[in-house]
């Protein structure tokens, strides 16, 4: 997707881009701002966990992570199919966006690629629409970001 | 697990239990102690998503969907392991529980099954020992929750 391969990420069920030059609070209102334009919002009481902040109240020196920011976004329309085919996929909801701060200073945005999450779901025929429907929004989500 | 099966989660990718005779806020409160109990925390920014109610704003009146409530639970030092194995790895936290009232009046509790996550990680082998422990406490959060 990116021109530049990601350094914290790999492939399997990450979709991610590699942002330089800015800082990680402009790279999050990137992150909203082109995931909004891609039709995801963020409902009230969805995820953002700052991790590296909770490792450091817990372990304070004891690790060694970037800066890491997980946020899920949601596209309701596409919730509720998701959970009208199975309720199980409440399990599996919001689609978490991560921004990583690499050791070399550049960021580096991933989502949760829709196709692992068809690899869990029961009714796979059912979800597949679905699921390349998030998938393309997802894309244009990240591509957004990297956008001039 | 539970003697009666639940009507709402299947088993592929949750574990489920079924909790007849109590209201929905006391069905939260018994699994946010017995979760906590299990050595799962609800940090800071963690999921908290109120399904029904993101859909009725958006949807009003357009939705059969049962009363239903994300939650992200965390044990951070198993987060903190999984993150240093690979860092993708926060494209899959927190651990969902899901509370939801089912047509019955009946409560019912799923979380994630850790074995469905096992199956998408690259590192397996070095994630197995891990995804175990926190499927025994998941496990043990939920027999909490129906324990006399």
């Amino acid at each position: 997707m990116s021109e530049q391969k990601s350094t914290l990420f790999d492939g399997s069920y990450g979709l991610s881009v590699r942002v330089p030059g800015i800082n990680f609070e402009e790279a999050r209102e990137k992150v909203v701002s082109s995931f909004s334009a891609a039709g995801f919002g963020l409902p009230p009481g969805t995820t953002d966990l700052n991790m590296a902040g909770i490792f450091n109240k817990k372990f304070p020196g004891q690790f060694d992570l970037p800066q890491m920011q997980v946020i899920g976004f949601c596209s309701p329309p596409h919730a509720l199919k998701a959970l009208t085919i199975e309720k199980s996929a409440s399990l599996l909801v919001p689609c978490n966006v991560v921004i990583a701060e690499t050791q070399d200073g550049c960021i580096e945005v991933a989502a949760i690629d829709p196709y692992a999450i068809l690899g869990i779901v029961n009714r796979k025929d059912e979800m597949r629409e679905l699921v390349e429907e998030v998938r393309t929004m997802i894309k244009a989500g990240l591509d957004g970001i990297v956008a001039k």
